[in-house]
């Protein structure tokens, strides 16, 4: 089972619109809710590989129960502790040519929200096969937040994978994840080189480039994957659909774990949604990504 | 009392952003979410005027909470009728240069949603001085919905504003409310000439001119009444703040009605949100407006 935490979930809305143009009064043909945060997605898109696993997230205010109720109608199994605060809304407006966020601040999570939250970890690290720990930390959660949970996953023998950024990126490497996922740009917010991010703890750093495809830096050499083309589509979700890529291949060589996030996130792409991918792309493009041996430190190019 | 229905009430969202970039991610700088819809901001007004008012509105699904939570901080009497579908949101994204409205659909309201709300307006006639009915009709609702009230109200003795547009103001006119308040794009969307409403059953055709002023098209005469200046800021509102100034300044001639009207309509452009208004410039602008008969039958120009 792979167990997914988001710290900072959302209720993610989607409005399906013609054009956004300042100024002027939209009414969106489409109106689509559900629950949504990085690790939310990550599980959804295991759920629909069929794999086992269980999304934990902290979710408090009006929107839990619409939270909830999504969570139960796609069939993922989920164990949500409360909080005192609301859970936030992202907004997205889904124009045909492009694709605008609007990312509400997570509500203040207490302390005793945070221990709630460890605790629910802590039970389920028993049957974890992997544990996954996404997307950003709410305010009031402890910077180390993440560390934390990796420390508990540690000491259960639970191998971990760790896609967030900035300060809870930093602090959750010290804890020393097997992965580390960030994008280029959350790479570059560090530092420019991933071999430093192992030096710093991590155990292999995978490096999401978008279109271009994924590196990854790790003790048994550094490898370049590569989509078979570029294609247009939704990329919100894509870096999740890597994680989960990742997270479900663990046991497999590098070059393999590179070969499989690529593919599934190049098939996330064409979901419509994030957190949905194309089954059927995922597992044509199994056969057409490229992974070479590279010698190359950094992400640039 | 001057009791307001709003047949499509949603739960309004405010975002205060830097600037509306189509395909950025937005972070929202600030975010208020209170009760909305038209009869909800002129109850809003009428309240911050002192003025005895009571909101009626059908709500449902996860934020009816919200919406009544927030009405009863306001201390705005209320009465929310139960649907069986969930309220919609409407959301502002305001920018330093423009306000962008994104609008969702109503929720659909059966036979029996329809009928609690008419019942419970119903009992309040009794103790109502005005009747204002305002906003569009949900999908679901009668197309003469407004009509029906404004039938119960003439019954009952009570004088009745109307604010909506299309078919809900064309089937609404033909029940005799005693004013209509059209913009100049409602009315021209059904005639050029408000004296075509009163023929065909208005008693009165107040049309909001935007920062031009407001016209009144009447038994007594037309009127044409001009704020003193053309005044920055938000326009989402100002109708319904006239709206309120016309219901609570019915027992005064039309030239009064319509100084009211146009002063607190600027006023409310002053205030942050829908439903609030800037009571210092209401009372300077009082002085201020200028009316005049006219003997112009459109509303170009």
């Amino acid at each position: 089972m792979i167990v997914t935490v988001t710290a900072n979930p959302a209720l993610d809305v989607t409005y399906r619109i013609g054009a956004l143009e300042p100024g002027a009064v939209i009414r969106p043909a489409e109106v689509r809710k559900r629950a949504g945060g990085k690790g939310i997605n990550v599980a959804r898109v295991l759920h629909a590989l069929g794999r086992e696993t269980l999304a934990i997230a902290p979710v408090g205010g009006t929107d839990a129960e619409l939270f909830r109720e999504d969570l139960a109608a796609a069939g993922i199994p989920h164990r949500l502790t409360a909080i005192d605060g609301a859970t936030r809304r992202t907004t997205a407006l889904v124009a045909p040519d492009d694709v605008t966020l609007v990312n509400e601040p997570g509500p203040r999570m207490s302390e005793v929200d945070w221990q709630r939250l460890t605790g629910e970890v802590g039970k389920h690290l028993e049957h974890a096969g992997v544990l996954v720990c996404s997307g950003s930390l709410p305010p009031g959660a402890p910077l180390d937040g993440y560390a934390q949970l990796i420390v508990l996953a540690k000491n259960a023998g639970v191998p971990t994978v760790l896609d967030t950024s900035g300060e809870a990126l930093r602090e959750g490497i010290k804890s020393g994840p097997d992965v580390v996922k960030p994008n280029a740009d959350e790479l570059r917010e560090l530092t420019g080189d991933p071999h430093e991010l192992r030096a710093g703890g991590a155990g292999a750093v995978l490096v999401s480039l978008g279109p271009r495809g994924m590196l990854a830096a790790t003790a048994d050499g550094t490898w370049l994957a590569r989509p078979s083309r570029k294609l247009d589509g939704n990329t919100t979700g894509a870096g999740d659909a890597a994680v989960a890529g990742i997270a479900m291949n663990l046991h497999r060589s590098w070059p393999e774990v590179l070969r499989h996030a690529v593919a599934l996130s190049a098939a996330a792409v064409l979901g419509p949604l994030a957190g949905d991918a194309d089954l059927a792309h995922y597992r044509r493009e199994l056969g057409a990504v490229t992974v070479e041996e590279t010698h190359a430190t950094g992400v640039n190019g």
